[in-house]
């Protein structure tokens, strides 16, 4: 049985994209961060970076595998399961190339921006708006190439991002919404990736009750 | 062959390291990111995300491939060689949770801070010093555990994690140097990693000409 270690944030919903995608069994144990049970001794046994998500898989290929890091949970469950990440080839490192682009730019530096989109009196406010216009563009260019963020298929790297721009959309209406409503190849992907079932279900995902 | 667009910073070494590792043919191209090369638009087109490290290998498993992102590029070359990733099981999922970890921690983190570092008066400065703390102190606890970071072998994470360890003690001396010496077990693992040859070359990589 495959357990998720989540929450309600972006990070966190892009494994429960991929389990609903995938259809395989899972539980999942909710991690309150806003009441820091990121640093429960029993979680950082699973997750050395005191970070939701983490994952545990009793039952893999050669039995139980624990990992952290939602690019390395996608990964994982895409090569368990033969599905949403070509096995190898051009296409393949198509994916990778941007799912790395997702947990090294479009995540850390749209996080970075909530932290300091309130704080209209610091200069990092600039910087990092500056950074996620930037990164907005880049998706915007991609996304006018092909349907998908790797071209012809959806893929984790659709998975990975998804959650990031509508948590940006809602949480940083003021600063991004605008800019990312406004441009339509972006707006045509948020309508085709948040029209799947398996989307639909795992952004709708709330805790019954905490761990 | 393959062909690496790079320059000498940390995510540019890292896939020098890898390719010196692997002691197999391949050329670089310099891209002066001081003189802006980065935005040409022959680079572009290889590198969406305006950034280095991209490569081409025009002898790729299934024709042409081309990647961007330094995290892609190790996975790629890791798979493409059958080195310094396992191809499966447990320890394949440790080495790409602290792959991962690299890439969208370690890394935007240390970037910011060397970002803010200069800004004394900037309230940002303290928030990337105490997240760069915090994160040496997670490598710290992983390296305590085990040789390497993703546990008894060598592996594309240590590749990914040493070039920004060995920028930090070097560029940011005042404020992380002597964090990074005051840790035996990370001050261990950058002796055993910087003592392998591979490394040792890539490190020292200049680029004759620029692009
Ligand atoms: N690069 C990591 C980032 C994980 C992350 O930032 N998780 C956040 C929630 S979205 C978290 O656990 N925050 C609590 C904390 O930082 O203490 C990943 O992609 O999994
Ligand atoms: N997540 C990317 C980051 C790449 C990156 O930040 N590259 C820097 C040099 S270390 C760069 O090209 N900077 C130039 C710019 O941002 O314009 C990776 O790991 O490859």
């Amino acid at each position: 049985m495959i357990t998720l270690h989540t929450w309600t944030t972006p990070n966190g919903r892009k494994p429960l994209i991929m389990l609903e995608e995938l259809g395989v069994p899972y539980q999942t144990v909710a991690v309150d961060i806003h009441k820091h049970e990121q640093f429960r001794p029993e979680f950082l046994a699973l997750s050395p970076n005191n970070k939701i998500p983490a994952l545990v898989d009793d039952a893999g290929e050669d039995g139980s595998v624990t990992m952290f890091e939602s690019g390395a949970i996608l990964t994982y469950l895409a090569e368990r399961h033969g599905k949403l990440l070509p096995a190898q080839g051009p296409a393949r490192y198509r994916v990778l190339s941007w799912l790395h682009w997702q947990i090294g730019g479009l995540g850390p530096m749209f996080g970075q921006l909530g932290f300091f989109a309130g704080q209209d009196d610091n200069p990092a406010r600039e910087h990092f708006m500056e950074e996620a216009h930037r990164l907005l563009d880049v998706l915007d260019r991609q996304l006018a190439s092909g349907p998908y963020l790797a071209g012809d298929a959806y893929s984790i790297a659709d998975i990975a991002a998804y959650p990031w721009l509508m948590a940006a959309r809602e949480k940083l209406a003021d600063t991004l919404g605008q800019a990312i409503d406004g441009k339509p190849d972006v707006a045509r992907w948020l309508a085709l990736v948040g029209g799947r079932p398996a989307v639909r279900t795992a952004m709708a995902w709330q805790p019954e009750t905490t761990a």
